[in-house]
């Protein structure tokens, strides 16, 4: 097969903010323009409530997030873009799964042995406060990953091994069932932006120190104004590395803009000019779609139907994969055989 | 609500037995029958599938069994028959309440610590050779009731422990999310007759030591002449206690017959003579179920649309629940919201 296929999922517990726009939104939706290529970008509701006990933040989460690729252009008659929820053959992949998936293998994910090694530390019981969700994750996102037959999933480094392990088990379906599962590959992006949060630490939700992509003008401008600085005065020259101001100016700059912000650090630019003009590149770059957001938060059962009309797609991926899955294992009907 | 829900599954992996029938299915389809009773009876084929990596193997017992039960004239109108794998809601269930589940809980399984300490014993790692599946098992038991609100579980006292935490799973559910799921209850099945097998054991297929219940009368006939005995001669009285051959007499026969074959013990009844008339007995009994039973395994396409017939039934129940059950947890679809 020609058609590269890359899948991409996006866990439903957050607000989109300007670091997942220049670190994943952005590339993907631009990787997804080429020819060759299918893209699947998937809402991985499943995944959300391994972290999030909240019902209104999931569902909260996964309209802003379809809301935001959409208002940015995803172009979902070439991307297939689902909601995991919708495709029911994932669940039952993982069970079926399970069956070919050495525990040992699971012992051994990071984020389970950086779980456990926290319990360690506070001198709690190896295991406390563990759910079977976030062990049994990384069988779930090998189903994710087998189900559509995708090659190439981009991730970044802490997720490289969650891609080993869908490989793993699926060479060892394949080699005791039937030829059924491609086997992935990771794809390291090295060179996507990370982009640093007010407080100079990556942007993370996590950390609460992001911008959100959407807010109104207003708030926007007072997150930007938020940018955590230091006490050079106007006039005195500032340092470009490891500047945020900088780091963000770069990130929706085109390169004579981004010459043009470094000559005038070194000028001695003051802070506040600096990010009156950081608010404006911004917002020029996310008023359009901003606009289009707000209507689409307006209109949920819009986002729902396009969200169908990719389930129905994925799903014309995901019955087959799944009819010769179940052939393979022995669980079949039994009219006509 | 006072109709009780029962609910009873059986794995797809093996041959029914004399000793399935008299322990478990003769039971069952009696208890079926009784008003306000409502039970489910299933193919758990997922189940299978942590045990039996031979799709043929699975497949033929599915067909066995379902005929079997079947052929014993279980009452499809009002028992529920389903095939687990019938239900996509199970495995989403599963995954669902992976995210309630403790590992902790899991680590205290019979079933795995017993695993964990035969690979132990043997001086290999401790997850030797043990899969996902066999890990998450109670996991998918614990979906497998919820999902029906069953109430009853008749089970083996090694399934009291499923049971359990199948309600500890749901309580910490209903206590984070909404009150969704009936806590069920371990029905033990201390008077259900356990068979003993040709070598005086209990009769199993890990033995190999069972009687099928539909091979032909000549094989009946060779399987009931196989049954160990004590070398004592005709004429010398024999103890009916721990005997194989009296304890499935007793399992067949009416009470006045089981007086007459005591009695017969303690007059000397030659061993043959005694197998004789315990094959007259068994087959008399499971002849008429014998023909209806070759007569379904050369109708699949029958038994499917059965268990067709009892899936659609089955998700009278498990779709609503499920709805419930994604609301509570923030997975639900976004139009009209």
């Amino acid at each position: 097969m020609s058609e590269q296929r890359v899948l991409t999922g996006i866990t439903t517990t957050g607000t989109p903010h300007l670091g997942n726009y220049v670190g994943a939104i952005r590339p993907a939706i631009a990787a997804a323009t080429q020819p060759d290529q299918q893209s699947f970008f998937f809402l991985a509701d499943y995944h959300a409530l391994i972290k999030c006990q909240d019902p209104e933040q999931i569902r909260r989460s996964s309209l802003e997030i379809a809301a935001t690729w959409l208002a940015f252009g995803l172009d979902t008659d070439r991307a297939i873009f689902y909601r995991q929820s919708d495709i029911p053959e994932i669940p039952e992949l993982t069970w079926i799964l399970n069956c070919s998936a050495a525990k040992g293998l699971m012992n051994r994910a990071h984020a389970y042995k950086a779980a456990v090694q926290a319990n360690e530390e506070a001198g709690e019981d190896p295991d406390f406060g563990i759910t079977m969700g976030l062990f049994c994750y990384p069988v779930l996102m090998a189903a994710d990953i087998l189900m559509f037959g995708a090659q190439r999933i981009p991730v970044g480094r802490d997720q490289i091994q969650h891609v080993e392990m869908a490989r793993d088990i699926a060479q060892r379906f394949n080699h005791n069932f039937a030829d059924v599962f491609t086997l992935p590959e990771a794809v390291v992006e090295d060179n996507g932006a990370v982009l640093q949060g007010l407080d100079g630490r990556k942007m993370s939700k996590s950390y609460n120190n992001t911008i959100p992509l959407f807010e109104s003008e207003k708030k926007l401008r007072k997150s930007i104004n938020r940018i955590k600085t230091n006490l050079l005065e106007p006039g005195e020259p500032k340092a470009t590395d490891n500047s945020t101001l900088f780091q963000i100016w770069a990130a929706f700059a085109d390169d004579s803009e981004t010459s043009r912000m470094r000559q005038a650090f070194a000028d001695g630019i003051a802070w506040g000019e600096a990010k009156k003009q950081l608010f404006e590149l911004v917002n020029d770059h996310l008023a359009p779609a901003r606009g289009y957001y707000m209507e689409l938060m307006d209109d949920p059962g819009h986002i729902e139907s396009v969200l169908q009309k990719g389930a129905q797609r994925a799903r014309e991926y995901s019955v087959p994969l799944m009819q010769r899955v179940r052939d393979a294992v022995g669980i079949s009907s039994m009219g006509g055989r």
